[in-house]
């Protein structure tokens, strides 16, 4: 946590951790009242209970149209690939993760940011 | 989504998701009315459905001629590596997205971002 | 080591590294008097020594409401997955690693990043 | 490709895709009349036509010294690993890339960057 | 290489390749008569002629103390993981790897960069 002797610009950092099951869908949409949130992805990992077949997860977000659009984030398989890094993919909400295939559990980590900052954005950040 | 009281400054960052399939090209052409488009492609992911075979993802985009150029950007088996990061790789449009080899589907990510002042220019980034 | 010479601006750049086994947590929460500290997680990786199974990583840090979350950042197994890059998963403290899964050893590395300057914070950075 | 309307500041971002094959060493030494060259190598891939043996990419490029350095970039084997991303290894011409080992072919991508504006350098940038 | 009509500002960039064999460290510490210096690892990747076992890659560099401290950097195995991306682990000299396990050879490569300009610092970048 950062404290009051902090510079009040550029985003936040905190941790963002969620876990996938089939039919569960993870929401990320925060709101707006304390600021401008964006979630930096860094990881997608299979668990120990997790089936050995293939997990599909699934990112709905928004296209330049304003329009829902679905994108597959990652295929993971506890056999072949159990972990695979994201390299900080940047969601803006809102946003929603499932399983499009696969019962898992499936673990999502990452940073979630908020700029605190209304004289800034996360446009200039990156 | 950013609203209205957010900073004209920098890109807009949007969700970017597309599937490849055998003789299915994709073109990222976006009209360049709404401002300058670029996409950073993320993740290239197979599919529960895809062959497992090796599958190989082609792009085609321009090169400092401005001639079209080809360039191999990520090779995928389902039961070898389901999926692959790109790490960022920033495309400038027009690009085509096409399976070299392999019958697909095969899933492509990433965010699709627009810079709306043209006092600005994606050059400055990154 | 960077010397006197060099300008008080900007975090300065040391190495971490840890060794996780089963029972034994790691925290990561240096204290502030020399400044305002970060960790940018790069590689988890496995040992000969670690057993064949899945291992699971977890991260215990802070989310936007100040509350303790729990987040997986990798799941390794010696012969499937040895090494697991994070990509510069950057982390606030205070921050525990421990293994969810596992009998380890599980070794993390990463930059452990101290900001001198008050004038300016991590949160410009990046 | 970017338009006329675009700043003159910052890097042009071409696509650069080429193709190894044992004894065919590729160049990438452009000329800089038209300004400063960079490459973000981001995609090493074999081909469905690569046998299966381990293929080891090599980079000659320069040290600090200015005399000639080799480094291994990639090592990949279709069976194992068909694609590995580097991350934007940036590469500073003139520089050449060969198989050390492998008969081939396998293909490198990335970003060429043209920086055009001479009171700018790429050192400003990343 | 850069030429003389570049500006003096920002890091130059060479390249860095370096083998690790059982016993045989490699030291990364360059004379600072001519600059600031940083190592941005980017791969590290196994040969063909590297016996088919986990090699384990050591860092000892220094921490927030000033006193050395050991980091594995990388886990690999020829027939699991031939290449695994560090996607530019900053490291500030004095530096040394080894072989913490496995007799090798293994290669590591990078970005060898020199600050020239004292006005600015490493800590500004990234």
């Amino acid at each position: 946590m950062n404290g009051m002797d902090m510079e009040p610009i550029g985003p936040q950092n905190y941790l963002y951790g969620c876990e996938l099951k089939a039919g569960k869908d993870v929401i990320f949409n925060p709101s707006d009242d304390d600021g401008e949130h964006q979630l930096s992805l860094r990881m997608v990992c299979v668990d120990p209970s997790t089936k050995d077949e293939l997990h599909v997860v699934e990112l709905e977000g928004r296209d330049t149209e304003g329009e829902p659009v679905k994108a597959v984030v990652a295929t993971l398989k506890p056999s072949t690939l159990p972990s695979v890094c994201l390299g900080g993919f940047e969601i803006t909400p809102p946003a929603v993760f499932r399983l499009k295939s696969g019962s898992g559990p499936i673990h999502i980590s990452g940073q979630h940011l908020v700029m605190m900052d209304t004289d800034q954005s996360f446009d200039e950040e990156d």
